[in-house]
C-alpha cells in the first residue's frame, strides 16, 4: 500500500473504537474529515478477526481518499488503550476485549503494510480534538468526560494529556461516588461513578425507580428503556425523567468537585451522548459542583457541553495521535 | 543586606510555615542546612506583625550563616500558598490567615531589601524536597499526602508539580470521603478527609468513639487527647486505639484509590506527623487502596513512607523553589 515511501505522507487515519461501534476516517492536515466509515465492534468475541476487519475497512476508506502510500500514521481511541505500549488492557466494555492484553497497535500495523500505529484511550482522544478543534481550544488546564455507554475521561494538565506512571491515567469513571451499597460496575467494583451517570446508568435508575415507586410517567408504557427515551420523556415534561436527570447530574457535581480539588481546572468539558441532555444535566451539576468544592473554587470552574459533532470529533481526536508519528 | 549584587549568590533560603510553628533555614547548593531557626505561627492574628518577625528571624540566620548578600532567592512553602500570584488566599488553618488574600511573597521580599520569593502551598514544598532528596528520588509521577494538623498534597506529573489553571491545585484533604453526614471542615464544607484523617481528625475519632462506646481503653484517662496519645495506646496494645487506626488508614485507601484513578502514580509518599505511625496505618490503607482500584491497579502502586527528617524535609523543599528564581 506504502507505494511511494519518498513522498511526503500528508495524510492521517484516526479510529474511535466505542463498546458498540467503531469509527474510522481518512483526515487531513487542515482537520478535515476526507472519507470515513462505521463498523461495528459488538459482534466479536476475539480480536483477531475484529482487527482483520478493522484493516479491510480502512483500506477502503483509504483508497475512496485515492491516499495508498500517503498515510503518515494510524491514531486509535480505544477503551483502556495505554499509550505507552500500544496495548489494550482490561478493556471490560469491548466484546473482544475482557481480561486479556491485546498488542492492538503492534497487530493493526501489521495488517496495515507497517503504517505506524500510535493508541491512547477513547476520552484522551476526545480531549485532543476538543483541544485542537472544539471547546477547549486555548485551554491548558481541562478534563474532559465523556458519558457514553460508560463514562471516560481525559485530563490536560498544562497542555498535555495525562497519562500517569503505566500510561493509564484518566479512569475518572471508576472513582467512587456511591461507597456503601453501590451499583455493582463491570470492572469488579462497587459504587463507580459510570454505573451512575453513564447513558447505561441513566437507564438502570430509571428501571429501579419504576420499579420502587409508583410514580406516573410516560416511561411506564416502554419495553426496554435507554437514556435517550428519559430524555424524550424530560422533553415531555415528564417529572420522574427530570428527577432521574436531577439525580445524575447531583452525582456528576459530586465527583466534578472532588476532580477540581485535584488538578484545578479552567473547565470540565462534557461529551459523548448523555452529553446532549444538557438542559436537564446543567443545573443539577453546576448546584452540586458549586457545593462541594472549596470557597476559591466556587462558580470559577466552566462547565462546558462539546459542540463538535460526536462522530467527526472522536476521528479527530485520535486523528491527532497520528500527526505525532 | 545585598552588600554585593555581582557576587555569586551560592545559598538559599526556605520557609516551611505551618499552623503552629515556621521553620527557616539557609541552604547550600548541597542541599545542607547550613543554619536554621522555628517561630510560632499561631500567636498572630494579622499578617504584618507575622511577616515582620519572620523577616527578623531570616536575618539572624542569614547573619549566623555570614551569608550576607549571598541568598538567591526565599522559598516559601504555606498553607494555600498560590505558586502564580505569591498570595496566600483563604488560609482558614492559619490564625492570621482566615478568608484573606495575602500578599505574603510581595511583603516578605519588601521586608529583606527585594530578595524575590517564591511561593508554594507546604505540600508541593514537600513533594519538591522528596523528589529532590527523599523517598521519590527518580520518580515522574506521585502524589504527596502530608499528614499534620491538616491534609494536603502535592501532585506530581511527569515529573513538574501540578498548579493547575489558577496555581491551586492539589487540594485532596479536601476531597470527600464522607457524603452524608460527613464531620464539619474548617473550609466549610462536611466529609473532607481530612476531617477525619489528619492529626486532629485521629483526636477527633478518639474523642467520639470514647464518648459513643464503653469500649474499655487507656486513653479514657487521658483529659486532652492528641493523635500522638492515640499512637502511644496503640503502641501499648490498646485496642481502640489501634482501632482508630484502622478506620482512618481505610479512609486514607479509599480516597487513595480515587486519586490513583486519576493520575496513575508510581507511589503515594506520606509525611508529616501522623505518618510516624506507620506500623499500624500501612496495612488499613494498602487493603482499601487495593479493593478500591481497578483491576489493572492492584498491589501495583507503592505506599511509601517518607524517611527525610520532617523538619529538614520542609525547609529543602520549599528552598528548591528559590532556586529556580
Amino acid at each position: 500500500m506504502q507505494k511511494d515511501m519518498n513522498a511526503v505522507q500528508d495524510l492521517v487515519v484516526g479510529i474511535d473504537i466505542g463498546g458498540q461501534t467503531t469509527k474510522c476516517g481518512v483526515v487531513d492536515a487542515r482537520g478535515n474529515v476526507v472519507t470515513q466509515t462505521v463498523i461495528r465492534s459488538d459482534t466479536y468475541t476475539e480480536p483477531e478477526p475484529y482487527i482483520a476487519d478493522v484493516a479491510s475497512a480502512l483500506r477502503k476508506i483509504i483508497a475512496d481518499a485515492k491516499a495508498e502510500g500517503n498515510i503518515r500514521g494510524i491514531g486509535v481511541g480505544a477503551p483502556n488503550g495505554n499509550y505507552y505500549t500500544g496495548q489494550i488492557e482490561n478493556a471490560v466494555n469491548l466484546t473482544w476485549g475482557g481480561t486479556k492484553t491485546i498488542e492492538f497497535a503492534k497487530l493493526l500495523s501489521a495488517q496495515m503494510d507497517g503504517i505506524p500505529v500510535s493508541l491512547t484511550n477513547d476520552a484522551n482522544a476526545a480531549a485532543m480534538g476538543e483541544m485542537t478543534y472544539g471547546a477547549a481550544r486555548g485551554m491548558k488546564d481541562f478534563i474532559m468526560i465523556t458519558l457514553g455507554t460508560g463514562v471516560g475521561s481525559g485530563i490536560v494538565i498544562d497542555g498535555k494529556i495525562v497519562y500517569g506512571h503505566d500510561g493509564f491515567a484518566g479512569e475518572l469513571g471508576h472513582t467512587c461516588v456511591v461507597r456503601n451499597n453501590g451499583r455493582q460496575c463491570n470492572c469488579g467494583k462497587t459504587g463507580c461513578l459510570e454505573t451512575y451517570c453513564s447513558a447505561t446508568g441513566v437507564a438502570r435508575t430509571a428501571r429501579e425507580w419504576l420499579e420502587m415507586t409508583d410514580t406516573p410517567s410516560l416511561l411506564r408504557s416502554l419495553d426496554k428503556i435507554s437514556s435517550k427515551d428519559v430524555y424524550d420523556a424530560a422533553k415531555e415534561g415528564d417529572e420522574l425523567a427530570k428527577k432521574i436527570f436531577d439525580y445524575t447530574g447531583t452525582m456528576l457535581g459530586w465527583a466534578f468537585a472532588n476532580f477540581i480539588e485535584f488538578s484545578a481546572p479552567e473547565a470540565i468539558v462534557l461529551f459523548g451522548g448523555l452529553a446532549r441532555s444538557k438542559e436537564f444535566l446543567r443545573e443539577p451539576i453546576e448546584k452540586a459542583m458549586n457545593a462541594n468544592v472549596l470557597p476559591l473554587w466556587k462558580n470559577k470552574v466552566k462547565l462546558v457541553f462539546s459542540m463538535l459533532k460526536e462522530s467527526d470529533a472522536a476521528i479527530l481526536g485520535a486523528s491527532a495521535l497520528a500527526w505525532e508519528l
